[in-house]
């Protein structure tokens, strides 16, 4: 009988997601751990491990699993590892593909980069679906991409491509960016960017905001949201500068892959038309001639909670219990 | 019999060339007329299918070609029309395959980007043999580039992908750009962005310069070429800024599709280790860690006089008689 289930896990700076998901796209079982709580990998792993399993038991035992998929920021495809990942605690090259599966029944293990999984999310169950040509931008913590070209991922010649959140958007006094170099997009427009933005217009400008009221070093794109719901006007601000910028660097995109759709993802989507109508005039403002009015915006059709999940689940289904690249 | 040969034609700003090429990419017959000579498209492409009649007739007449390929800024491969080309005389959508090929004893036209062209016979006969991700960098009158991803060419939703001669790479204060836009790479990194970078540095510093001989209007990329092999520091100036300019764009192109090679072709490629070398510095010092000395780049080991067109002609052998796309 073929394996009616596989899991998927979604590794984030704050949480590590899972859940054993049926072939309709339904997440069965699930739970979570902080991930950043564990400076130790092999804490994390055993830590992990004893979630899956658990939830593994709850769908029958691992016998009913066809695969487990990672969706992890530095994933790497082709070898399974997560490589240098800034906001992540471990340092150096993972192979977390392999101490999952060695910790796991040895249950074969796929494991790509976060945003690309959201993208494989996206194409089977979400806003992408007949799409052959696309980008999933996420919006969380950093900034994330997952490319789709002629209907398939890019994953470039060493399994990392799609790192649109670190293309430099400010080549001269940019942003010290999580990476360790300055002035990426992900510096200013994930979640904790808006922060910074909050945090640097209170200092730079002297108007009223409701803002002010709170300890410039615990803001949040939310608090940031909250304001300009009441409208204030450094808030909107904040909102139509992210979106802004944002705009630009998507019209630079187009010039590469001429996507059919830009699918917006994460956290900081709630903040709905506040970033989505700036977005769409700085494009429609910088937009080269031949890909004017071509290319759709959209905000992701995926519940935010499941999405993740479903993404790295898709993979499971693919993955080969041979295939040398994937178990080192 | 198979028809043993194609027909390759490689639209420029300044000329058109076309030859007869046979299935080992030899060019066995050619000719060229001046683009910019024909303000009317009409009168361009009588003058252009007399040249192309007479080449076929050199090589037995009509029914020894399998098809025509075109390579032409803003060329389109899914509909076979120019559209919106800045550098050429003719404004608008230009149905182009169409108009040959009624000319043309009614042989098959395909069409694309002249860069994706390159791309193409870089693939077939050049230094991306074998390979299956790259990006091919066209440096001339102006900056083209064909994005070869996975074995495939990217041509994007609508056709147009790969117009990496106008990401925006200065935000603010950007040189007007041949699109009409400001701050694209082109401004800075073709023949002519060279040649107005001169002129712009003549006139903001103060040193001596054999630069300085010459009238500023007439300055080509060949004159500082020359300048710069007599150690004139001004124009080592300029290639160490264009070099620049151009490395800190191809780490946000890795960013984007992490290539095996970035590849350098056209007329400004003459300048070598000038161009080379601050290209590498840029990238070194700007790229993300997990792409660090991965992404060679390398020069064209195509001829020029023959890449365009035998880029082009490749297509030739693909086009289709009945291809409702190709023939409108």
């Amino acid at each position: 009988m073929e394996k009616p289930y596989v899991v998927g896990i979604d590794i984030g700076g704050t949480n590590s997601v899972y859940g054993v998901v049926d072939a309709r796209g339904t997440i069965l079982y699930g739970g979570s751990i902080k991930t950043g709580k564990y400076a130790d990998i092999n804490d994390y792993v055993r830590e992990l491990s004893a979630g899956l399993k658990q939830v593994i038991d709850q769908a029958g035992g691992p016998e009913k699993i066809k695969g487990i998929g990672v969706g992890a920021p530095n994933g790497n495809f082709f070898n399974g590892c997560i490589e240098f990942a800034p906001n992540l605690p471990w340092k150096g090259k993972i192979p977390l593909a392999q101490l999952i599966s060695e910790s796991v029944h040895n249950i074969p293990v796929a494991l790509t980069n976060d945003a690309n999984a959201a993208a494989i999310g996206e194409m089977t169950y979400g806003a992408a679906r007949g799409m052959k040509d696309f980008i999933e931008i996420t919006l969380g913590t950093g900034v994330g991409s997952g490319i789709v070209i002629g209907g398939n991922l890019v994953y470039g010649h060493d399994g990392f491509a799609g790192e649109l959140g670190h293309v430099t958007v400010r080549r001269n006094n940019g942003r010290l960016c999580g990476c360790g170099r300055s002035g990426c997009l992900e510096a200013y427009c994930s979640a904790t960017g808006v922060a910074r933005t909050a945090r640097e217009y209170l200092s730079i400008r002297s108007e009223d905001s409701v803002l002010r009221n709170l300890d410039p070093d615990e803001i949040t794109s939310k608090d940031v949201f909250d304001a300009a719901m009441k409208n204030d006007k450094i808030a909107l601000d904040i909102f139509e500068a992210t979106g802004t910028m944002l705009g630009e660097a998507f019209t630079n995109f187009v010039a590469f892959s001429s996507p059919e759709a830009i699918i917006l993802f994460g956290g900081l989507t709630k903040a709905g038309d506040l970033l989505m109508n700036p977005i769409k005039r700085a494009m429609d403002k910088n937009m080269l001639k031949v890909f004017e009015g071509k290319t759709k915006v959209i905000f992701s059709q995926l519940k935010e909670s499941d999405a993740a999940v479903l993404g790295a689940s898709a993979l499971g289904w693919e993955v080969k219990e041979q295939d040398p690249n994937l178990v080192l």
